[in-house]
């Protein structure tokens, strides 16, 4: 038996002539690709392009949807009804699977983005209402939802495919909670010390708080961050600290 | 034998909070509705309301991709290259695709709207990257050309499935281009004069242009626009003139 | 002496090819125009020909600017730094100003539209953002705020001008708020009704709440919505009401 | 008597999270800055801060309008009626306007972007248009113009203030217009011999061809451009190459 595990990262977040992130090192270590779907960031040459090189790497390819609020970068709280939210969510899905399809690629999974991520894990219903409206499109997606929040409550209720995610670069709050970023240690910058504690968390199938206390729950894959300048070195500790203790990466 | 013809008119023009165009009376007259997908119109609740009644009324779906350019409203030229039109289609399309799947329907044709349906009408390397980056997403779906043009001359060398189609309420030049807009003519807003002349034209099976010269050109569909206020007078004109001369109207 | 009081509606709110409202009939009843700036609705030909007109009527111009969201046309609350919103501010009051400067006109009020004008008559920090932006790039220009709410507070410790607004088709909470409008009665579409009260505010120096308590407060101006099918005939309404009451309508 | 010249380069070019550009590298050589208005690129936010930047450096602040398409970022030729280009040019010159009040600055000059630069320089009638919008807004401004084009023609008749302006970084064919990007040698990456070339334009007083060829021309500006990653390398060689030839920088 082989324990196995998904490293997934955010990509696809250029825009015209604007470039971001890293994608093309992230998709030599990562396992999953959460691609922006063109209302926060991304737009149709970008995600074509990212797909085909996520083809090429043996990348699984997800949709990425996030709020109509691209100067924002879809990092704004906005208050839109639930029934929306599931429009906007199966529109980017569907864009998203058209340009895979284009590529020779599909989409395997959907992660929401940003402030439609963050609010999701505290609203279940609004969770429930983006990944119904996800798998009105394809009922055979794989939904990645936060770890023991309401997104996973939601995608467990609807008895879809799901994938529980932690982070390997934030800290967390005794409620399973991200550390806020305006606080000191939210964010963990140390490559070593975050490749450590994750194999930790993978290992105890707990989350980790920043007080000590562990939060047993399941853990399909982790997340790197591709949107700063510690990501490769990060992602690439994490990797190997996996394999080194006998931790397949694999996609979901 | 029944003879047979398509009806379409453009619709899902709307967006957020401004409407266009009526829907609602429309849909009970056509037969194929191309739906504005996000780019010059149309956003995501909108293109759900529409495909809803689209589907209600047993009227066939299509999606309508346009330029990346909402205060155009896609009539603009605008100078893109072939590989990021392509793009766009594939984007606009799979969105409608999803959109529609979401209401129990399926996208059955692509229109090209506006600025992007007049170049290409013009230019056929330009109509062939639009339809192949279709045809990628589903090899399935008809094309509709306008007849007698680049357009046509795009989809019959690709070989695929495509509809021929002719305006009710525009004029032809001799080489069965539209008499342009700004002269004198150009669109026909005598309801039964349109709905005579389209049915000489189904009839003859020819382009008849304002000269009196007949162009020969296959015929499967017939545009209305949606946009004007006579709109809802001509489509049923032409409507019950069609079936008065024994042509019955079905989707493509 | 003679009583005068403001008559104020938005309008400037279509987009592209979307017309929204009857800005032509109401500049002839109001005396003041709140122009949108392009951020929620309106564009650059859309304000410089409602402006022109509004010279020409010889009403007041305004600026009307919202939260960037065109789609949701500034109605949905969203989380932005109050810097960003003051940047907003700026931005859009600058090309107002240069909209109005090109048509012989000169922007002389600011009104916060939809869920700006909402979060910031229960916020008076937002508020004081707001203003303080209007006010760097012109410190001539009188604020409209809700009379008896946060934004009044904000104008009145900045000591700039401004006129307090009370609005003709709204009903009133007992703590000044505007009656939520998914409740019945909260919208008035009674013209005679609606004027009647107007007047006796007017009169009054208060607002006169649903439940018959007055709300002492200043009022400069009096809002007339424009974007229903009402708004015509009750604006003509209460300009009559007025008029007949002794009360002359201007500028402020 | 003292020489001197005017370098000027695009900035602001920024959006929402993502960077473009040194912007605070470009400022401690050049005099002039060209700054995005929000329309191909650049937003309140970033404007703010690069004007503030340019305040605190001393350059003089432009306005930089482009054509209102954000992810083709102002570079793809769209057909638009001139009286809509001058209604934009209006919009974006007044938030400019409102934008450089906050900051204790004042937008001293236009350029304009991209396509919409180009069509102009060959377009006279479009480019009047767009240069009387500007000075409709403010008849003081400085117009910078392509030397030797249909810019300086709309210029010079209209009898405005104008600055000519040369680049540093591209060759010329013997018309006067640019060597296309897409040849060979188009974009000059040699930062010695292009400083030499444009000391050798300034002091000839024309521009020097490809070809070898001289074409008299008023010579008041210099471009050098900030999107490259030569851009600060190729400035800091032209400034240090015109004072070595006695040639000052200075704001126009």
């Amino acid at each position: 038996m082989t324990l196995a595990i998904d490293l997934n990262a955010d990509m696809g977040e250029s825009f015209g002539p604007w470039p971001m992130g890293n994608d093309a090192a992230l998709l030599k270590i990562i396992s999953s690709a959460n691609i922006a779907c063109g209302f926060h960031a991304g737009d149709p040459d970008h995600m074509a392009r990212v797909m085909r090189l996520a083809v090429e790497s043996g990348v699984g390819i997800g949709a990425h949807p996030g709020l109509m609020d691209l100067q924002g970068f879809g990092r704004r709280r906005m208050q839109v009804p639930n029934e929306t939210l599931g429009n906007w969510v199966r529109y980017q899905l569907g864009a998203a699977r058209a340009m895979a399809a284009s590529v020779g690629g599909k989409v395997r999974h959907l992660k929401l983005h940003g402030a439609l991520g963050n609010m999701t894990s505290e609203d279940e219903t609004m969770a429930r209402a983006c990944y119904e409206a996800a798998l009105d499109v394809d009922p055979d997606l794989t939904i990645m939802v936060i770890a023991a929040t309401a997104q996973q409550r939601a995608a467990e209720k609807l008895g879809c495919a799901f994938a529980a995610e932690v982070f390997a670069d934030r800290a967390y709050n005794d409620d399973a909670t991200l550390v806020d970023r305006s606080r000191p240690g939210a964010v963990i910058h140390d490559a070593a010390f975050g490749a450590e504690r994750i194999v930790k968390m993978v290992k105890a199938g707990a989350i980790l708080c920043d007080s000590g206390k562990q939060i047993p729950t399941r853990i399909d894959t982790i997340c790197v961050h591709g949107d700063n300048a510690e990501a490769v070195a990060l992602s690439t500790a994490v990797r190997r600290a996996l394999e080194d203790a006998g931790i397949a990466v694999r996609p979901i």
